[in-house]
């Protein structure tokens, strides 16, 4: 088997390091003698510390993605390393696929915005597109939606898809250091990227949720309908009173099938100290799996770095190599349904409300009953501080009830004359 | 896809059940149509609640093996659920391999005691042999060894693979009940067999060990050489004791590759209560791997009972009607290697030891002194009680040691006039 590999950074040397210290058990389980047979990366001078043997360079993917290698033999599978939704990755698998040859990919984005179509085209190429390595690192979680829970209803999917949120979130509670502090130090130790927003701001776990979310339900992959907010609003307040309420406070993302449409949603939320979620710390991912007759399922494992990701990229590549070719979104790309996704507001459940009343006599009273007002019922209410003290925290955890609701209630709260500030409005997720 | 199935108990019918619903949904995934073409169970005019269509009924699970089917179509695919290492299951499954059929089974113990061979005759057959319903139930730890981490250098592989006795286990920790007390309410529940040997006495797990190693480490299987402990000596002041020292008791499976050879055991064992494996309570199993370059995954779920088990035996259905075909081993049986074990006395590790010290002065000091003679060294030793309460139980938690010298110094224990009764010895596992 003559792979093609495009992107030589720290997942593309690593599986290079894999594949060339793993060769002959490779070689034995697949039956296929594996080679690296062409390379490609912006810097051919650079020293990445690796062995390329004889594979032919290529400056250009796309360029190798058609091409032969040296001795005039096509390319069976190219792994495409590259990263981003657009450009060059995409036109690299693009190429790959019409060239008839399989693809491996890591790339959450692409697969996020174009795997429908690009299922698709490997389908009618008769190739694989395989992407495990995409979603939460080394843990099986792709193939085991598409393969092993296959015959499963399943009802939920539900992730801590994103390390260096946990990481920061889990040092939060443990240190009771800030976001900025934590943040930087997490960039200091490479747990988080110099640009960190698509991680903090949701995005990069959306891209793999809207993966997951299709795998789940067998519908198109719509990223678009994934409501996403990030941790930056996340304040050491908040992780300590859901410790005192008896909760951890985890950048979830959540698809879910209910009778009235898909909800997909990445969001810091409340989930009780003893589901097995809560228990995931630092750069550890998670993911959940509920179905019928299955029960749940966890998998748990490292959801990035080069090794659990060069791990992913191999077993991808030697389900190839055994000839395995499973339709890249579990069934066939033209039966899967447009997702019917839920309206943001029809989302039921318990909210975490907490807020800044002014320092004024009767403030708490006034807020607590417009809210009641505002249908909003509570299960608890908690206040620091005293009148004197400038802003009094306040928390509000509330019963049951619909996002419509909830957003009513915090447009008043924006107006109210006794709120100081922007209140914070966190999910609460039950067990 | 035309199948036949033996054995029409609780699994068998949960598989029939999720073919019949999920029918639609199997069809489209796989691409094939997929039939109950024939069945066979001990008792035809049993009222089973489940609709068994046009198959055709067998009396004899080994002629449906071999025979075709009402309108003279073959079987493609043998599901056998009858269970038992030798006898009709056994004889059903080599009918079925030898007829160029797939396999697909929930038999761990046949598995674990043929396997190897099966495996070989599976792949001179050109066919399937499925089995991830023989271990821990739901969870895809087969397919996860065999492919999503066939690229791994694998270490450890830890598992809590019995639910019966996870479930007494965490009954014993939470209500402070008696292992016979809570074995009663098991049966009653349904959680243990009515003859519970199997389970209790460490068996079951060792099957599912044995099955787990073989795929881990390329080696054939080898149940004979998995090292075999209960939990029936397991004591509330056991149970109190580990909390006490930050340790919950488990029932551990573990393979692990050592230097010296690969060691097998089954044995109730004290791990951190900050372990992953810790917190996984009541019924459901899970399974840690460690391996290189992935680092730790982690899977947990229900690990038996129809709806899991049923998802199980569906996934590997899947996987056939797929036309995946991977060696049922992971890699050829005739490479895998025979397995070198680790003598059980070099295995190196620190033991918890509770003893009841006679009711005399000088005692515990004679017994320390002794331990300490047969170079057995302390991190701490606890002793409850005092002169005149009659025996008093005493717990060491020794350093790391070797297994050899905590066996010698048991031996000097069971002789030791200080010492009533039998002492308990049970392993310490880190995280």
């Amino acid at each position: 088997m003559r792979i093609g590999i495009a992107g030589l950074g720290t997942v593309g040397g690593g599986v290079v390091k894999m594949l060339a210290r793993r060769k002959a058990a490779l070689e034995a389980a697949t039956g296929r003698a594996i080679e690296i047979a062409a390379v490609c990366a912006r810097d051919r001078t650079r020293d990445r510390g690796i062995d390329l043997g004889a594979a032919r360079w290529f400056d250009n993917p796309v360029e190798m993605a058609r091409a032969g290698t040296l001795d005039g033999g096509g390319l069976d599978v190219i792994v495409e390393l590259i990263g981003g939704a657009e450009g060059v990755a995409k036109a690299t698998v693009e190429a790959a696929l019409a060239a008839g040859r399989h693809v491996v990919t890591a790339n959450k984005a692409l697969i996020a915005h174009h795997g429908t179509a690009l299922a698709r085209a490997a389908e009618a190429a008769g190739v694989a597109l395989n992407y495990e390595a995409a979603v939460a690192g080394g843990i099986p979680i792709v193939r085991t939606l598409r393969e092993a829970l296959g015959g499963n209803d399943i009802s939920t999917v539900t992730g801590i898809l994103n390390g260096t949120c946990n990481y920061i979130l889990t040092e939060m509670e443990t240190t009771g250091g800030s976001f900025a502090d934590i943040l930087a130090r997490a960039q200091a130790l490479g747990y988080a990227e110099a640009d960190p927003s698509f991680d903090i701001g949701g995005v990069d776990a959306a891209h793999k949720l809207a993966i997951l979310a299709s795998l789940a339900f067998g519908t198109e992959i719509d990223f678009d309908h994934v409501l996403i907010e990030g941790i930056e609003k996340i304040g050491g307040i908040d992780i300590k009173f859901a410790q005192e309420f008896g909760y951890r406070i985890k950048l979830l993302a959540i698809a879910r099938r209910t009778a009235e449409g898909i909800e997909q949603r990445v969001q810091p939320a409340l989930i009780p100290e003893s589901s097995p979620l809560a228990a995931v710390a630092g750069v550890f991912n998670a993911v959940c799996v509920t179905g019928d007759p299955i029960g749940s399922v966890v998998l748990e494992g490292e959801g990035a770095g080069e090794g659990p990701t060069a791990s992913a990229v191999v077993g991808d590549l030697m389900d190839i190599a055994r000839g395995a070719c499973v339709p890249p979104m579990g069934v066939p790309a033209a039966l899967l349904r447009p997702l019917a996704a839920l309206p943001a507001e029809r989302h039921q459940g318990a909210y975490y409300l907490r807020l800044n009343a002014a320092d004024r006599a009767g403030s708490m009273a006034a807020i607590t009953r417009d809210l009641a007002d505002a249908d909003v019922s509570f299960e608890r209410i908690v206040q620091r501080g005293q009148a004197g003290d400038g802003r009094r925290p306040v928390v509000f955890i509330t019963h049951e009830t619909s996002e419509g609701t909830m957003r009513r209630a915090l447009d008043l709260l924006l107006e109210h004359e006794d709120v100081a500030g922007t209140p914070l409005m966190l999910r609460i997720e039950g067990d």
